[in-house]
């Protein structure tokens, strides 16, 4: 066996680093340790002991301990994962970081927020808006999700056609090594080339090659205003085809455009208990655009509204104030709730394709569901080519259930693949996908990532067993 | 010794793999392929041969005799670099991509251009234009250097601020890795992140994981608008204040913020033969602003007028047509040739900093420039912190010149690290800074560096002796 277990003595000696509060070894209180947002039994386990240090020191001593002793240690945030990255799969040690939740600076002159991990994403925008300015990332768990797990993950999110991922705002990162070495990655030099660019390696590296205690996030100008545009299409080709035409024919990168496929609508009409517009179309589109003026605003969603009702859009509704947004959004925002109300256990994918192959794959999509009875309800950023196809178990029995997802993923996974397409385009590979990812990716890229990770984890220590296999 | 030399043999395998039309060993031809745009004799290296292959098999077949050989190889692009990164300082074979030069699609659905790496910049952004679409990669030497190049660097340029570097338009790599395996990392998902981000691990990897053969570049909707502002100011501090200023209080991010200090205003007069306006003024500022809508472009660039004037601004020129434009873009486009009149024999340095810290940066520059009796001209993106620093040697002869540069640059960097800066913005490490490396860069970066070249490149093969040492 590679690792040890935790022993008394390690417990001990964690105590020593950071205090008896920030250990927990008490079996009741471990389990809320033990699993993330994915609903499913198989990416649970439980930690042997979880432990909550307060500056960066103290992260340090305890993966040099771990090192020393060769346990796992696996970083968490909030918890709010979808691809049990933080399920600490051998036991071993979880490092909360929910301690390290400071904002540390609000840098006005460079126009960056320094910030510790166990900072919600929802604190920093409402930090950022507060002091004037913007902060770009925004994935749709913003209100839980911790900074640091966004860092992890490089999450996505609703605002990424125009601003980029999670990675795109980060132009430094302190983080502990594997080793416990404690360094400092960039800072607020908004360009860098001084050697390789460990930044962007680190951002979406899912806990595996260090723990990142600080963070150095861009603040942009704040847009000023904002509209929002439901548009039902009759069907999806047509819905989809409108993402390059507001881009070239108009000129605009929205902030978000988003899709809902049939089911979709149908499941947030039930969950709302209002019939939606058009609630029979075959998809929907959500978009948003954001400006600095507001005569910008108007020419920009007129432009769409256009666009959309000479490209097949049945109807162009306008959000432009607060109540009718959040009445437009509410129907996309509500939807994992929704499709978990029809069916608690589920399991939701985050495939991604090029931009113009999600009608083909949709309509393969629903080909595969028809083949093995199961219902496959779609939805996503039509933007960025990314789908969350999500599989609804409903009544069947474990075994069914089991055996049919199995197959269903293995067929979609193909499907995305022949069209270009990667597993995940912003919830990560973790335990939950590593075995797709040891068959549907270039072996080539195996051995890179494995490779790497040996280099910089020569222990296999941190968030071991993601990802991929190591030896 | 690690590695061998190139051998007759080894010479006629690549006439194999190549022809023997794209294999040189003509000594004089070879003359050509020992430097790039370095000045200094220390930085140029014959190679004992040149290969030029048409395609990524030939690529790969050249590498994996290379790595079977143990002879070093240094991919080429334009030879356009500023860092000596493209130099056999080890001799063996010099990979050329010139003649990899074609554009292989643009893909009007994802807003994608597909290219091979020895296609010039320019001829990126033509096309894209061409087709209706805006490249936003623009470093200043478009016109000749390569887009294999741009990705080696992650090259920077004029519009960093507002696009980004070359980093942020590349979605999709063809690279050949030190084994010679083949490998394509992600394509045209605009999101991905099923394992490491390995794409922006091999931007501005200056040649030393692997090498590009196909790169996927993201086009963007064409501005159809644009202005150039020329702001004289008094002195430094009040012309870069204006840069946050611009971004928070106009909520502007412009293209392009460029500056001149006083000596590059006196370069520039003199090269161009004219008198500039406010040619005493302690430094120019240049904005360009970019808008899809006319009405768009006139509201920023009367605002950003408007900021600059309340702040110390002397004057505000607007270049709203291409000729006013020109004329304004060429004090500072034609300011390497101006200074290199005034001395051919220089040391432009590529130092990057928290913008806010550029005037102490500068300040710091002067005082060491008349510790030492030597010009030192100041120049480069405002926007980004990104100070082009040039040591002239005018008249002072070879050793004096020599033993002055060490001095000034020691200290020269050492402010700038003091200021929280790096040694490269754009122009990278290459061979030129790898020993300012080792000794600013923390060892632990350094060590991390050396791990992941190690992991990838076991026989340090490809660009060997660059960025790092690597035992």
């Amino acid at each position: 066996m590679r690792y040890n277990r935790v022993t008394e003595e390690i417990v001990q000696r964690l105590v020593d680093i950071v205090g008896p509060g920030n250990v927990v070894t008490d079996p009741e209180k471990l389990e809320v340790y033990a699993g993330d947002e994915v609903p499913e039994s198989e990416w649970k386990h439980l930690p042997e002991v979880v432990v909550k240090p307060e500056n960066t020191g103290q992260v340090s001593e305890i993966i040099k301990l771990a090192n020393r002793e060769l346990v796992p240690v696996t970083p968490r945030g909030a918890g709010t994962g979808l691809a049990a990255g933080a399920v600490p799969m051998l036991g071993g040690i979880v490092l909360s970081l929910e301690n390290m939740n400071r904002i540390l600076e609000v840098d006005r002159e460079n126009l960056f927020m320094v910030v510790e991990p166990g900072v919600t994403t929802g604190e920093v925008q409402k930090r950022a808006q507060e002091e004037g300015y913007f902060y770009a990332g925004d994935p749709c768990s913003a209100d839980s999700s911790f900074i640091g797990g966004n860092v992890a993950t490089n999450a996505g999110g609703n605002k990424a056609v125009k601003y980029g991922t999670t990675s795109r705002h980060i132009y430094g990162l302190e983080l502990v090594l594997p080793t416990g070495e404690i360094t400092t990655l960039g800072g607020k030099c908004v360009k860098d080339v001084t050697g390789y660019d460990l930044i962007h390696l680190m951002v979406g590296s899912e806990g595996t090659l260090g723990v990142v205690t600080k963070i150095y996030l861009k603040l942009l100008p704040r847009p000023l205003h904002n509209a929002v545009l439901l548009v039902p299409f009759a069907g999806m080709q047509a819905a989809i085809d409108i993402v390059p035409k507001i881009m070239t024919n108009g000129g605009i990168i929205p902030t978000s455009i988003e899709f809902m496929d049939k089911l979709c609508i149908k499941s947030a009409e039930n969950y709302l208990n209002r019939s939606l517009p058009y609630g029979d179309a075959g998809a929907y589109i959500i978009i948003e655009v954001e400006a600095y003026t507001e005569s910008q605003l108007e020419a920009d969603y007129e432009t769409i509204g256009n666009i959309c009702l000479e490209n097949g859009g049945l109807e162009v509704f306008v959000g432009d104030n607060k109540s009718s947004q959040e009445k437009i959004w509410k129907s996309r925002r509500y939807l994992a709730e929704a499709l978990r109300v029809t069916s608690p256990v589920y399991c939701m994918e985050d495939i991604v394709v090029p931009v113009s192959n999600i009608p083909k794959v949709l309509a393969e999509i629903e080909k595969i569901a028809r083949k093995y009875e199961i219902k496959i309800p779609c939805f996503g950023h039509a933007g960025d080519g990314n789908i969350h196809a999500t599989l609804l178990k409903e009544d069947m029995d474990e075994a069914t259930w089991h055996d049919k997802k199995e197959k269903v993923l293995e067929e979609m996974y193909s499907v995305t693949y022949a069209h270009g397409g990667k597993l995940s385009g912003e919830h990560g590979i973790g335990a939950k996908r590593k075995r797709a990812m040891a068959k549907f990716m270039d072996p080539v890229q195996l051995k890179m990532i494995a490779a790497i990770k040996k280099a910089l984890d020569p222990n296999l220590i941190l968030n071991p067993d993601k990802l991929v296999n190591v030896q």
